[in-house]
């Protein structure tokens, strides 16, 4: 069965892509549902860090679903639309106001390299194979979607990366600035998870402070929205958490965040 | 002989700078040659992929020819022509629609890092050495020429290569993302052709949508031409490459494009 | 005692973080320090190259100095005078016309750490290490400050260097592009007399040019101002640098700039 699924351990909400007999691939109602999904966590004040993964331990997501290709890509104009869907996926992770990371052992092309690229952070396996195979298909990728390779890997390796449609392991990903780090495959699970459990800990409102920077700065000038970033600053300010960061700090002992 | 010599081997296109008594430096005439011979090649529907690379295996462009130094330098007008006549080479990789690589062994310095600089990707031997020496020179580089470093390797990096003028070696120009390869001198050619005979392969719409978005991503916003970008999408969809891709990947079997 | 101190050997100046018992901490009064002291090495003529650094081989700035803590930043309101305090110290290398490097041992934290980001390059021992800790602290970054460290690391590895609030080293601090070089502690002192020397020996204005290109360029273009950097590109070819540049290299001897 094809779905997506949401688990919970404390303040990590993991986003599930399950898909097992063909290697995590999205459905249409799989893309769908992310939007929606990640919207909920975000909603929820007891999730401080969302993470995106694949069922298993071959893939993150290996692309579009291609059982439903002939249905949903047949012509220019379900292209278009099912494309929309997908962009609408590639966002969802900047538009969430907490963390969301992507965490990815085996098998992440096309959509699934695209959806990786929308997350905020890339961690990997050592086994973890990346491709965008978009020239292979004759497939057009969007200038969004570029623009989003182009701000994690510069003009030139996303040229190769699209130009080629090579594949490229772990190692690669990290020169190529693609993943922030790169884990044994065994210890995937448990560095992940102490990684999230340090967000976790950390000021909720410094980290959608810091968030909403980044997510706008990545936008044209004309675009970006300065009153966002400058309340979110202010909400730090006038936290209770900005209190307990200086008293913890004063008397040597961890901080206990509230997120207000 | 100072000469710009094209070569064709199937769908690739090879220019090659030829003065090999100078390790490739490039005269005036040779400058103002690059613009029209990419032109030329970027026209010609049967070629895909087009190579930049010096005679020999020496140099790529040990820079400007410095027998002509006195003659095109001496005043400050002089400079600024030749200097325009530079910028146009520069450009002209970016004007292409087709992927433009430069392979580069040996020498790569000044004006040659810079027409390097200019292509979209950079593949090189081990004993490539490079060099940006305007500072050595009393020369200004101009604001384009420095944003397209930018570009390649950030800010830090391009204040680094710029401010000391010192060499750097294949090894550091990966590091710093100035290049997207590097491979054993003795393995050059058979590991260039390889790469481009993949991109000649892959469908060329995508290719020349991949490479327009890449080209005005990097453009201020309000420089940046958004409907070329989706007129190239719209072609991609529009095209028998898009059906025959879709045909290939449900039949299992490599696709065959025809850049239309 | 907590003071900045200046130190000139030749045309290099180097300016000390002097807070010896609390791991080069800076003070109020030292943030305050910065600007007019880095404004009156620019003016100096005899100055070529300005290096940040802290005094003794532990630590380069370790952050605020926590003595003050309550005082400064006990409200909203004083935490905000002390933010502003502290981005005029973030941007004044920025605003030299010569190049400012930052000399990187030990401990590089917090406020020491934004301004060693806010340095054209940075220079670091391999017993360097780095942290962002303002997510353990319940404080917001600003988006200015946001923007510098996307520009030098991407904004994926700004988010992890933020969000996380963890510890990287040497090695790492190489990688994210956010160090230029780094070289055994042991060296460190003898390296960066080498780099910058290099750098007092190039020509001045092709420097200032090259600077003020690269600060132009990370601004917004409606905030960006050409006419400065062309000013400084014409500078470059009328000065009597540009003649002896192109004599010297004529002549086959080592240039002598004078900075006109």
């Amino acid at each position: 069965m094809a779905e997506v699924i949401t688990r919970r351990e404390g303040a990590v909400a993991t986003v599930v892509f399950s898909n097992p007999v063909r290697f995590n691939a999205l459905t249409l109602d799989m893309w769908r549902a992310i939007p929606n999904v990640l919207a909920k966590l975000d909603e929820d004040h007891a999730v401080r860090v969302i993470v995106l993964t694949g069922e298993g331990d071959r893939a993150f997501v290996s692309g579009a679903d291609i059982s439903q290709f002939e249905q949903n890509r047949a012509t220019a104009e379900a292209q278009e639309l099912y494309t929309k869907a997908l962009e609408y996926a590639y966002l969802a992770p900047s538009r969430c106001s907490k963390p969301v990371i992507a965490k990815i052992r085996g098998i992440c092309m096309g959509g699934g390299l695209g959806l990786a690229a929308g997350c905020d952070i890339r961690l990997c396996a050592d086994d973890a194979v990346f491709r965008m195979p978009a020239a292979r298909m004759g497939l057009a990728y969007g200038y969004v979607g570029m623009q989003r390779f182009m701000n994690l890997m510069g003009p030139a390796n996303t040229a190769d990366i699209f130009f080629s449609a090579r594949k490229f392991d772990a190692r690669e990903a990290l020169r190529l600035g693609f993943v922030q780090q790169v884990w044994p495959s065994a210890g995937l699970d448990r560095e992940v998870k102490a990684y999230c459990d340090v967000l976790a800990d950390n000021a909720p409102l410094t980290l959608a402070a810091a968030k909403r920077a980044i997510v706008e700065a990545q936008k044209d000038a004309d675009e970006r929205n300065r009153t966002l970033v400058e309340a979110a600053d202010l909400a730090c300010y006038a936290s209770a958490d900005f209190e307990e960061g200086r008293r913890a700090f004063m008397e040597k002992r961890p901080p206990r965040f509230q997120g207000r």
